[in-house]
């Protein structure tokens, strides 16, 4: 399942047409005081490693270095720009492909990625018409999220640090969680940050948002089930497709 | 230590201008029948978190990711350009100049990643004159090997899951090494390697340079202890130029 | 108001550290039987238009072909890359700054081009931070839409050529549309659209995600007033703010 | 004949492999008090779409911004490199090659596009042979111009905002000229304008090259039916060659 | 006076800001069956040679590459891009800077290379304001041309292994022309070679435009001359203000 | 033999699979009061002339400039970037590809191109497989340097502008040798001068890493002979294979 345990004399002949090639893409990043800075990566690898189980694919090295413009400023982040980012998974994947793979899905765990990832796959796939490609970021949880959440949404798409994605550490991390220090910061994001350049710094001191000290381990694992279960489903599609 | 698994509310009053910062670089690739894929990432983890406890450093995520140009071809292995690699390293460095250190180690296990490394640490030399990069690959590895080794050498430069880097390997993550699979494969490497391009499988088809059964957990433990001696060393120095 | 129609002798006086510029920006791109290829760029001139009366705005020439990946291989579509039409923004915005302008609003008619839009902005924000840069796409619309809208909506995020669109063209632009030729056409877009790339022709032929049968100029009033006003709120906010 | 205004479902029939497609390219740059900054925009539409009805061509909606190296710093001007033109150029061809275009016309009115221009259109040629791709900038003109010009030139290839371009206004687009505002103003340029780089506020104050009050309808006249007969002759062969 | 044959301990105190430096740039380029194919940097080298005894200059040494892009297919023609020939001239201008020049004049040999110098020259004009670059042709040489010729010329820009380029040859470098093997082959080149990509097979066999039977020494002579005397005046009065 | 002196009607008829054509690459570089500026190109110059005659190849003008980062602030030098040199290197490659050449040996003087000539021949070997490239600096020279040198090494893969390489001036180049002025200077260069990056002015003043007083024609012969056997022979060897 490991792929880079693997060794050169067998992986040759365990890739087929139909295998399933996984790979966790996080981000180092401020997540308030009671998350790791690789909350994003961990998130990314443990979901990986959960879809793999579910669907026989093989889980690649995390790439754990992601696009952070918006939290760049605060202590901690390491942010590289969308280009490289771009260029690295093309580069990647044009090696997949070339091992044999013809189904490759990229786990995200970090927003920010989310624009190279859908870029070097429209790039993969026009270059490799018979690549299928993959860009998930927890597909089917805005409906849920909706039914679960105790505290209002605070944005449209942002989520970060709060109840939701606590829960979601909660379920597959707990052991890097500290709840004793979570905390509620609920900032205003003026409509301006969706049409005009707004680091985060802008509307918020903890990059919390919202209220952390609400998250719990079943609430994510509502959420990290259903992702598991949309991914497993499109995953075991395109297999059936492919043989 | 673990730079990854700090909080953004600590972290910040823990970067000094003394402090080191360590990253692992390795990448994904044919290693023979007896070690997996990612053993120089393995091997360059191993390697930076010893190092990381000499000098009180933190270590960053891996890129698991390398320039694996003369193996490509072989069942397993993943390759990134040079190009990209250098903007990947150009950018982290950036913004961990920017989040405040001053001395960087790069610690790599693939000799293939070197210019790249090279490359990278020049282009953030001259953006950021007071920012110490260094690009380790085994430092004074040279000189101990020539003494230990019992076969001898294959190729002025290259060593590949042979004696050396399996007892490398044995010494750091014994926990990886299949030794009851180990072979002795003795490849001729025609001297045009050095000035043609030359994919390794003109002259492999194990990528084993050498007689791996020869390796041992003490020739690797001489090896890493003389590298980390000259890593600490050096690192120490530019943290004492540092303050 | 026409920025290109004013001369040389008397525009520089003009502008000022509070003067608004404005560009329209659309695309080349089908949108089915009854509206014509240039939709996107009309909807942007006109609201450009629009909006420059409300605050007394300068509009520039509009920028005609836009990113059009996902309808590219439908007749009449042009496309340019992400990559190109960032480049071309970064300078456009480049030579705004040095001409005195400090209120950049990007009028954009075609969700394909926001995310060249925002990386543009991203750009030029990090090299002048006194440049306010605002990518604006239909800004307050969601919410008026679901209030308006008589058919489903058929996804979370496109609309094309539909009941929408084409409400705001009958409101923007009634000379373009031919309501005789304007058709329901109900696609079924899979939620794998969102995770990997699919060109429309996977799911439509005819462009038309909707029915574009129940458009009406009072629907197109609405999404646009609202969109104007707040666009309008942002950019005397933003002028306040400079002078 | 306007392309922009065709729609989806029909234009695809009417692309065969002898239509013509011609696309106009201005700039917005300064030329004096008494033209606007988007004569160059507004001369290249105008001719186009005169071509368009000698040769039943399409005309697609104008690319308004252009190299402006020269008068950069001149109130007003705005500009891009030939780089990212080039880009531009190259994938809007693209795209139309794909479209089923085989003959594709750029009408230019601001020499400092030439050069991206035939850039362009050689990297198209190497890629699509059947393409055929003309940058016309006034055709012919070269010749007739020494015969109607009342003023000495002041340049073996500047012309600008004078005598000649203004004529050249006044004759496709009168109700843009300010005769009352135009100026003589004959600056006296240095050889070393043409290698060296000079920009033009080092030889004018007022970016007119010349006597503008010397223009007159009949001396554009000339000049333009030159060029339109000019290029109406070379597309119509090159249609006969598609056929 | 030859730049590359000075050493490093005396070359820092000749350098002042009034110093003078030459750069040939040639082409390797078909030029008919009596010149040889690096015809154009023979001539760069030697007018760069003259140029520096009249101006007391250094000359660096040529670079003998060049942008053939009409001429590629013809035998022994290299050609690389405009765009690497610009990135080669801009970095070696920036070391020409940092080294303390202040004045670059590039003496040219081929006329294709002639906008990849301008660029260049540009580029540099915008980071080093204070660095005069020139990009010499023989300039003054068409006035005189017309005067000494005895055939009709062939294209208004274009010259060729012809009677010009062939005189010149003469002139300076006697022993690389072959005069008994000289031709007159006058092709026709039709108009559209200035707007479309033609590369010259299109219109000739021999790469020679015109009459090369009647070259003299004495026509280069009036022609080199005058370039030299145009030359040495620019480069004087730029050393001058720069003093 | 003189590739750039054939001409163009002959030339194509030479060119045949087994063809061999050399092309020598230099740099523009400080190397001590004994030595010029362009030691590099000569050398490189004169070796390939040397092993054209061996092997009845043709030699190109050489490239003159090189990646002089090391003692780039030394007076004198000249530095372009790896990957200008890059570029150049693979156009150049692909129009002799494209002329029928199918051996192509770099000779280079300068030990800081080896990067770039290696990377350059990797990309053209994916792209021509059938194209043999070769990058010599001095194959076998490490053997017998060990043999005839008199002073110990300085640093295990640098040599400059000392014993070593005046001597292959004194026997390839005598002409350009000042030994009167020839020094001894034998720094001690710190082992992070491999891990980190470092300008030699870090270590020295002189750039002469040695003892260039024991610099005699001999031992330039013993090397150069050495270099000159081993590269036709592999020259040789390709044009059997070619054959």
């Amino acid at each position: 399942m490991n792929f880079a345990l693997e060794n050169s004399f067998e992986i040759g002949n365990k890739i087929t047409k139909s295998s399933i090639v996984i790979m966790p893409i996080g981000a180092v990043e401020a997540h308030g005081p009671h998350l790791p800075l690789c909350t994003d990566t961990i998130l990314a690898e443990r979901l990986a490693c959960r879809l793999a189980e579910k669907v026989a694919g093989f889980v690649l090295p995390a790439i754990s270095y992601g696009q952070v413009w918006s939290l760049r400023d605060f202590p901690g982040s390491i942010s590289i720009s969308n280009e490289t980012l771009i260029r690295l998974l093309v580069e990647i994947g044009t090696s997949l492909y070339k091992q044999g793979f013809r189904i490759w899905a990229m786990v995200n765990g970090h927003l920010g990625n989310q624009i190279a990832l859908k870029e070097a796959a429209r790039i993969l796939y026009d270059q490799f018409p018979d690549f299928k490609i993959f860009y998930f970021f927890y597909p089917g949880m805005n409906k849920v999220v909706n039914e679960i959440r105790e505290t209002e949404t605070i944005h449209s798409v942002y989520f970060h640090a709060c109840e939701i994605e606590t829960s979601i550490m909660l379920y597959l991390a707990e052991e890097y969680v500290d709840m004793s220090r979570a905390i509620c910061d609920i900032p205003n994001i003026d409509e301006e940050a969706d049409v005009s350049p707004t680091p985060w710094k802008t509307f918020t001191q903890t990059a919390v948002l919202g209220d952390a000290t609400k998250a719990t381990k079943e609430k994510g694992k509502i959420i990290v089930e259903t992702a598991l279960n949309k991914m497993a489903y499109m995953l075991r599609r395109a297999q059936n497709e492919a043989i």
